[in-house]
């Protein structure tokens, strides 16, 4: 990175906490002063977010996983031109709720034959990773039941149970060993406020 | 090929008779009393088609010509896993009106710096290609008036106008050559009922 980390993202399984410390971490960074474009994925421009519905929408068993992984690199196309870039080139700070980590931990715990076609898409296709990324980490038990607890829209993977949740959070561990230079494992099993705290310290020193 | 061509595409450009055709040979061979699937690209399944919708439908400029490539790619795959394979594996002919080759050429004509994309993504997440493509060639212009007069829906390519369709004439033929071995090219600017009775001649000699 050019001496400033300006493409944040989060990650960890549903339930750790992402969407709102996405939210508190882009309020921190404003209150400073900065301009920062929140998003998510899938979705985060309106082609990926009709995008998304066409995959999230309707019997989730309809699209086979390589299909499925065709489409989320489509969604994620269109967001990186449409959104990402435009802001990362205009100097704004970008902080992203998932990204290509949670494709390759979920088709990695899924399917894991298919990991090598997601990372051989992501370099054909989408190539850019984020400067600094925040894995949420937190027993699966804890998770799943926040999850459950709020109603959410991301019931697929919830519903493959704490057994899954557990699979998860090793391969979001595992990423963050294998991308450790730009990760950074984060204790979300704690108060929302010192999470929030230790992230806007790590983000900070980033971006300084 | 196992002795038999199963799976016979037909290519060309807009307004050379392609559907017509199609039509025509899956009449024929079933008139033999053969089993046979007639479907068409992009789509021929259903969340095919909703892709399809989603590319061809809305404004034309709204998706990038990389985003479009995943997109068509992945109604291909589920085209592929819904309809085409397991019809062909089932002992039917499968003839489909447009395939992989549409997307060779007009990407490499409208972006020729993207065909090496289109044949990475092709050895990815397809890798089936046709045992028998009929490539209808005629003159840009009679196939241009023929593509208007009919009021057809694949517009997009069209308003590209006559000297865009004497380009994707001339990759349809550079195709031809590059995959020989599968490809007859067809005098498409004659009589319907000439070109039905060749290709009706070829197909079953390749289907022997």
């Amino acid at each position: 990175m050019a001496g400033a980390a300006q493409f944040i993202t989060f990650e960890g399984i549903d339930g750790s906490g992402k969407s709102t410390q996405a939210r508190r971490l882009a309020e921190h960074l404003r209150a400073q002063g900065r301009d920062v474009v929140l998003t998510r994925e899938p979705g985060g421009s309106p082609g990926a977010e009709e995008i998304r519905r066409l995959v999230l929408e309707g019997d989730p068993d309809r699209w086979s996983a390589e299909t499925e992984i065709l489409l989320f690199t489509a969604a994620r196309r269109d967001h990186l031109e449409k959104t990402i870039n435009p802001a990362l080139a205009a100097g704004r700070v970008v902080i992203c709720d998932r990204f290509a980590d949670s494709t390759r931990v979920y088709q990695g715990i899924t399917r894991g034959d298919l990991r090598r076609v997601v990372d051989k898409l992501h370099v054909l296709m989408i190539r850019r990773e984020p400067d600094l990324t925040f894995i949420l980490d937190m027993p699966p038990g804890t998770g799943l039941a926040r999850a459950r607890g709020r109603n959410g829209t991301e019931e697929r993977f919830e519903d493959f149970g704490e057994a899954m949740q557990a699979r998860m959070r090793a391969g979001f561990l595992d990423l963050a060993q294998e991308f450790d230079s730009r990760c950074r494992v984060i204790d979300a099993d704690r108060a929302a406020d010192a999470i929030a705290a230790e992230i806007a310290d790590l983000a900070e020193a980033a971006l300084a």
